[in-house]
């Protein structure tokens, strides 16, 4: 078979302990999965050209945008378009799985010390 | 705020029992997020142009090529790509997040019976 393989999320997630540094897990269509954990508060920002996509596996997240929230549990996603400014928050550790473009840096027009310029593939 | 809406999967199969119709619960720089509920013996097909992910959220699915197969079970997930000839089999329902372009229609290069070409969003 060429490179078609099973990913299991949950043994993915056990590779690495780090915040807010997503790991790529997969690629399609010039898109990345991501798998991330966050815990804190991240920076405020946006993607200009990209959609996010954020999917919780595991806690509960709160994305503050400008005019509102929204509060994820598990099995809950949300996309937030390109151009809004987004605040992730996650007042407990929470595991996430990200789809966006293989474009897409993690904090946006906010470049910074959370900054991850080339995600880790695992 | 715009439409930034939380998205609960679990709700969302709640709204549908067909097998083999993917739904669309969400879209992002031109790709969908699609549910689908499975049962029995899909046909062999391909998409020219797209890579597919198939995540599975309850269940075990078998994706069988032509030559090898890959089984999924809860959390796990596989990228086919585009070119890829393959044929999902569910033994018994499994529910599955689809992560694909907007172009793509179910059964790719093998239309039919099982063809759905308007996928309904959900």
């Amino acid at each position: 078979m060429a490179d078609i393989h099973r990913i299991n999320l949950p043994e993915k997630l056990t590779r690495f302990d780090a915040h807010w540094s997503p790991k790529i897990v997969a690629e399609l269509n010039g898109q990345h999965v991501k798998l991330a954990k966050l815990l804190g508060e991240f920076v405020w920002h946006r993607h200009e050209n990209e959609d996010e996509l954020f999917l919780v596996l595991e806690g509960e997240l709160r994305i503050e945008l400008r005019d509102g929230e929204v509060t994820l549990r598990e099995g809950e996603c949300v996309v937030i378009p390109r151009g809004v400014e987004h605040k992730p928050v996650a007042e407990a550790e929470v595991h996430v799985l990200l789809f966006e473009p293989a474009s897409t840096v993690n904090t946006g027009d906010a470049p910074g010390e959370s900054t991850v310029d080339q995600p880790e593939r695992i």
